[in-house]
């Protein structure tokens, strides 16, 4: 299993998302690894007070892109995985996120490292299912399910095509 | 029906939101309006480029951000709308999001304003439900359902009391 990011393991053409790609200079920069035994699937994210909701409180919208980036991510590493292949060598593993469910639970505290943790739920064809937990001082603030889904050709405008 | 946008008539603590807070300068700033009729709410967004997803595609996160900010907004109108009261008027109509849910129905352009409407599905007590579709240049991208409570006290933090 190769070491680090998921994230660091995309194509640089899929590689400016405002979540999770390594060319946004201005994006959250988002980190997926796997955990310790292999099996789950860890990201931990500072958020800056940049992304308030109510004073004091992490932004639902952050929380969002948090469980959606690191959801699609491990989707990545979970179908590498599946396939008994290295992260990053199968570069047409790359995952879009087909729908996005979030629970929000409790407010989630915006001064403290946010960890999130990703499960495998379902891995079929070209689709699969992470659930995500979001903890906050310990405390579970959000749960999450991201459906990931691998498209036969990504959808990529880099202006060289028109747009749609 | 007071003018403008629902979320400028938030009292000045709820306003430091990073979707929707006119107090928070780096923020979004969705703006949500009632539609010409009245029955259904607007939103209008023009993505800068740093919000890209893959190449020339809106990012899942700042859709998810919209339909939150949209949906809360509209939250409040409605409850508004089904006492009888003018927006504004009564400062506890402040809803936060307990569950947010988005399909990506097609990949969304950038270079184009997204318009999303949202629509009451559902009000009881301190419980609001908007369905919210999300538009570019006419096409169906996104579906979310947002379900919006009304806390008995707000959760803000801002510093004068313990972190939790």
């Amino acid at each position: 299993m190769k070491h680090g990011a998921f994230q660091d393991h995309y194509s640089d053409e899929t590689s400016y998302c405002y979540g999770c790609g390594r060319f946004n200079e201005h994006g959250l920069r988002i980190k997926s690894y796997w955990d310790e035994e292999g099996v789950r699937t860890v990201c931990r994210f500072r958020p800056s007070r940049v992304y308030t909701a109510l004073p004091g409180y992490v932004y639902g919208g952050l929380i969002a892109s948090l469980i959606d980036c690191h959801g699609t991510g491990s989707a990545a590493a979970f179908a590498h995985h599946a396939s008994g292949l290295e992260l990053g060598s199968d570069p047409s593993l790359r995952f879009v996120t087909a729908s996005l469910h979030v629970d929000f639970l409790a407010p989630t505290p915006i001064e403290c490292e946010l960890v999130l943790l990703g499960f495998l739920d379902e891995i079929k064809g070209r689709r699969v299912v992470v659930r995500v937990e979001l903890r906050a001082k310990g405390e579970l603030c959000a749960k999450g399910r991201v459906v990931a889904v691998r498209p036969r050709r990504l959808p990529i405008n880099n202006g060289k095509s028109p747009d749609r």
